[in-house]
């Protein structure tokens, strides 16, 4: 399960019931949450999806619509009684705002939270089962895009297979890394006999809020699902420009050349009350695109 | 018209729906909100209490359930547009926690913040037609009360009468402050031929977060309506003396024993699914009790 939920999709200020921006990113039993906007942890209650399991956070930019739920969800945490470690990927001048409002709050927390400044590009977690890395996109202060990458083991076992020729359970982890198997008596058991190649691996990528530019395209190719802002429908291109946005063509025009699988827009703007426009700009350029609704879980 | 509407009634962490702390003072056209927990800003759109009619803002103490959705709030008001000036009362510390986070975002506000820091019990707001006055209750860390009392002219003017005495309309304010009019004529219309004596001033108390505490009952006494909050039932009363909260006992004594007219309670342990026992064991102290459920407009 490589999958993405969208607990809010709004811009700036919350509109029509629509929260601000905040997304959990599903990889087998890990979840990652990427920004935090105001209300994330009363979403994440009412979606069932379980504070505990998250251990690594993302925050894109200091804009309040990614990050004003981010205190109340770590207080949250520590009063729930977590322990466990939590790393926390975000611009610098984050760490002080926490810091200052735990202090406030005389509360110490139960459990670490490891604060990892986001620097320069490249890899900020390197997980068994997935990575992730940082890019930088175009706003009006410093602003991050990240790009979550699962890791598969190049061979599938093939169990049956393995039994068929009496190899011990305890060799199937380096089959699925491509070896092959001598039995006691020197006789080799090639890989291909019992492994299939593994699928590709799939990528997530996050581009935050950001200005159309096409420089952009290099970092996130052949992304499987990509998710870019479109905070305003095609007509106003010079707003989204005055405001480091995007529109549902720009959006689209990225995915389409830096070849995505598939494209994922939000962060409408609180202008719009009804959203239908903006799938049908976007596909008019991007045909295989969605909106990021709340509540709905899209597979990478 | 004077009536607190509850937004958030639940304490620490959000539970069963419940939101923490915020309410809505209504005072004629004036609004005042009393803490600002998360969320605070979709609850206001979501029972369409305009944020812009809002002019002064309490915040008790710095425990994130009770200011986690002040900075939001401040700044959608400000991305809305808000030119009027705005009254924050708050501990100190809170306005370094507001700077930095509007620092980080690079937005600044189209509209002026007056800060007032919270030093000692007294008034704090002296309005036409309403004063605002702070007491220190006791919790984990500094906490404050608050008292919003309506202010009245002395008399009601019965204007009919003041018509069939033929007393232009110019001098009706000055009736209503108790004096007698006199004609051109010289002849005196005593003032209690026109006027009524007024309705007594009401005042709504709120008392934060706090342990029992008798000092308490003389900065509150003869309350029209009493806010006490009442954490846990009262066979948790060890709890509710280790943490600095109060159970339904307590704060129905101290409503007992202040004489307050109603009572109203609220900041309820997320250990608690059902509220009903709150209600009936309040009710065993001082039976002109009301639970504080979100959505709900008390009047005072």
């Amino acid at each position: 399960m490589f999958a993405v939920t969208i607990l809010g999709n709004n811009s700036a200020t919350p509109a029509y019931g629509r929260f601000p921006t905040s997304q959990v990113v599903t990889i087998n039993e890990h979840q990652i949450l990427i920004d935090c906007g105001e209300g994330t942890q009363m979403q994440l209650s009412k979606y069932k999806i379980r504070k505990r399991k998250i251990n690594h956070i993302l925050i894109s930019h200091l804009h309040g619509d990614h990050y004003f739920g981010l205190v109340g969800l770590l207080t949250s945490m520590g009063l729930l009684g977590r322990e466990t470690d939590l790393h926390l990927y975000a611009p610098a001048a984050l760490e002080k705002i926490i810091q200052l409002q735990f202090e406030s709050s005389n509360i110490s927390m139960p459990y670490t939270i490891h604060f990892h400044p986001l620097t320069e590009e490249g890899i900020i977690a390197d997980e068994n089962k997935f990575s992730i890395k940082c890019f930088k996109v175009k706003h009006t202060i410093e602003c991050w895009g990240f790009i979550i990458k699962e890791k598969k083991v190049p061979k599938k076992l093939d169990k049956e297979k393995a039994v068929e020729y009496n190899i011990p359970a305890a060799y199937y982890n380096s089959l699925k890394e491509g070896n092959d198997y001598v039995t006691k008596e020197g006789t080799i058991i090639k890989n291909e006999l019992v492994t299939t190649p593994n699928t590709p691996e799939k990528t997530y990528a996050f581009c935050a809020d950001t200005i159309y530019f096409e420089e952009m395209i290099d970092k996130i190719k052949n992304t499987t699902l990509l998710y870019h802002e479109a905070t305003y429908l095609k007509d106003l291109e010079n707003k989204a420009t005055q405001y480091c946005h995007s529109t549902t063509v720009q959006a689209a025009t990225i995915a389409k050349k830096s070849n995505a699988k598939k494209l994922l827009i939000g962060h409408f703007s609180s202008r719009y009350e009804v959203l239908d426009d903006f799938l049908t700009e976007a596909k008019e350029i991007f045909d295989n695109t969605e909106l990021a609704i709340e509540s709905v879980t899209y597979i990478v």
